[in-house]
């Protein structure tokens, strides 16, 4: 059963979302994807939040770009987190547009939002939140961590050269 | 029977959205004024939305602020025009949130968007597009025009003294 | 007889707005397009603005890019309802100055703004309001946003695969 | 056992803070509240970040104005979850940086940011995040949202006075 | 006979520009002011923009706030040099609508644009303009260039103090 | 003997102020063109600017890109009127400190600013303080201003076919 | 003997800059303080610059508002680091001018920016520069950082009552 | 033994690092590179600033792009001065949030910031700080300063041809 479910505005986000879906992979942790669109389904939408927990679901990461509705609406209705990523999609202005409509969502309704494009935080922000009440993916976490460590000191033994 | 339906975010939008109102009631045109909230009332957003045309409305304007998603998801479930006030609310980042998510509708969904604040102009502009098929508006507008021309000359008498 | 009057600055325009007149086409209902520039034939682009209800015109789409005047300037001589299209040109700041001077019309002269680019959203709009009192263009709109519809659940048949 | 821990970068931003504070007071859930610099403690701050799982929080909220390097940095040293909030601190470009220094994260150390002193919608994500796998904490904030919806409905009660 | 033409689209932007007419007058050339607004009397706009120069005016100075687009339009009628003062309105968004829009006219119609409310540079800049060709304003110029220095060397013998 | 000259802070700049020099040139007005750089030859820069009307100069042009200091600097020793050009450089943060570092002048030292990269404008601002007072220049800006009206006509008989 | 020698555009930038000499008084460095304006005393500003290293000075930190070139014109004829204040005067565009024209200097002559208004931080940085080869200076700065920490300790000691 | 300290968050910043090492070397200055990642190797990073002085180090140029944490970290430990360059890396928004949070520093805790990718900047920045008590370097400084003097003279030659 997915605890993660992952949805987009349209298809054309998809190059962006795809690197959160690849670490929640890597991760080996249950998810779904989903095309849902505030502004073309919007009934599909608030059916989709509303029915998100009872799914089994225990995060939403919600990709969107221009006036993106998509994050703030599904939180409207769920009372799960719900991970906001603002795309610089093809109609943004240099994605400012993406980001203040996702962030600046008004008293009651969060939405956690990650930088520009930032589906591999998206994804690995579901996965922290997992792990706050999972052991196993709380242990993954400190190992994916440790891995960065690791890269910093490969990156300077290949600049030392 | 209401012809404008206006509607807005949270009562602290009202002084914003009263311009709008005072403008359209000089005109002798019949609305209505409801506070529907798009994350604190998402589905009675939609219902609103999509009885909209049934109810009589003609054109809707919404006012909202912030990461401001009235506008376009009521846009999303009418074939009615509707008209987005960006509303400089005081969780708004100089309004820039607030114009970005209302203007920035993706293809298929327009709002049309006034100025921050310019809630007279939208109450204005539903006006003009009842009176592109209702000669008496419309000549109601041809002398607002006029009046507008009037307060300039008056203007430069009191300049001249 | 033209329902809805196209313009535009400069002939570099017309990609942007190609896909406001072909929405237009697509739901049969007459248009004409013009070039009319603010900064270039200044008296020509009022005269256009003043005879355009008398040509039968319903509606007014104009487009500009940088210090985009045309729009705001139509709007100034005319009761019908005006639609401005802020164009990303090659001299504009990255959009910003043809959104603002399109946006932030005065109290008393409003434009109807779009996305960015968003020409086909202002033919869309030009449509709605013709709508508002015309059912067979409103009948048409209804079946336009089902289609929006119909392509939300085409791409997420493509996804699963 | 606090499950929460709420940090701030200076004694300033406790009256942005308080609201993150009071709505977690008010869902009965444990938190501590310490002021951790990220300029001027920085030994302190990476020892709060490296314990806190241990201590048993199981996310942090951080808010600092500026350039907010506080949830970033506690975000590397811990696998929890991190909230940031923006503050505008009164040396802050209206807001900018806070929100700039906070979001842009580079990808591999997520930090979920809310509004622009948007502390009380942290304390709500805090509570969603714990409510994912703690059935008490979620009945609360579904009973939260339906509070939301009765406030509409009082104001809308209160519009026809 | 007046050589310097100072108008501003509303009686509410003459404190701003009061600052160009009083540097204007102890130079001790002639100059007029009126209210003429783009929006709301186009018609009488083009007209003063097209007689100016047979009126004996050598340079026009407009100010304007919002989608300013006084200035422009003017410059668009008349052969004379036009100075725009980007006018930080009540209904500006931090005055960057007012900067743009008279600041980025297309290649062929130039607006000389000052500061934000810089119309004290705007009397001077008409000044210099004239200057260029007129002695004794000339000389005046380099006087006032002097006085500039006077106070500075002041300032420090206050400040040494 | 030169009337306009046109200076630039680098070499790099030659492309964009090419567009001034050559509307300059098909005036047959004689200008100059010199490399003056504000920050690497400030001695050299100020003894231009203040032997430039000795030197028979009415007017300077001066572009320049990033923290654009030039156009300012000559405005400060010399009375003669000074136009400045933000050139989009390479090490500009698009444009945006192009223009604010030259349109931004302090009360007494004005700058007459023209758009992005506006060399063109700046060549004709240029010709049109010359021809306030020189009657063959002023007739040949009324012939350029009848010419761009033609470009729109011929514009339109295109769009037509 | 001044080792830092302190210069405003304008007396009205004292009140922010004072905060800067209050920091050099404190740890008993010698300065000194003028008013140099790069736009109304061009050629004493340059003399400034020029001589500043044979008058002793080791650091200059220049504040300045709007296009804010003192900081930048002062590092082209000095070969000492020059530090750049950029304040927020009341003609500024919410400081973004003083900001970006005192940032973006181009390659080969740098101004070491500070925060908008952040004289405080210019006092420090000129007092680090002089602590690299200085003991005595470089001991007094490890115990001002000594002094932050405490200060946060207090303040935690406070918020715990 | 090096006399400035090189890092830099990540690999995919020493394109832009380079100019800035490669200014140094012109000097024959001694110095050290390394990659220091504020949010992968939290802990390296604050070794490496509070061990730096002890090594020798008199001066530390941080570059880092997006939400820039590590110049002010390192800033945050160590008494020495620290030069920090916003990269306009991949994953920033034009770089205004690395120019932020890197600027933006709170009183106590400065960063000495140089523009947008200037790496070549804070190099000569970091050479005149040195050049402030080492008499050799400052004589270099001057003939560097006169090598950008004679490129001018050299551009203007080309030019006139």
């Amino acid at each position: 059963m997915a605890l993660i479910g992952i949805i987009m505005g349209s298809q054309s986000d998809l190059p962006v979302m795809q690197e959160g879906i690849d670490i929640i992979k890597s991760f080996n942790v249950e998810y779904d994807v989903e095309i849902v669109s505030a502004h073309r389904t919007p009934e599909n939408m608030l059916t989709y939040g509303k029915t998100a927990s009872q799914r089994g679901l225990k995060v939403i990461i919600a990709g969107a770009g221009g006036a993106a509705h998509l994050p703030g609406m599904i939180a409207s209705v769920t009372p799960l987190p719900v991970i906001g990523v603002p795309v610089k999609s093809s109609n943004s202005i240099d994605g400012w547009d993406s980001i203040l409509s996702i962030l600046q969502m008004p008293g009651g309704v969060p939405v956690a939002t990650v930088a520009l494009n930032g589906a591999k935080n998206a994804g690995l922000l579901a996965l922290q939140i997992l792990g706050a009440s999972d052991p196993i993916i709380f242990k993954k976490m400190e190992a994916y961590k440790h891995e960065l460590q690791e890269k910093v000191a490969q990156s300077n033994k290949s600049l030392k050269k």
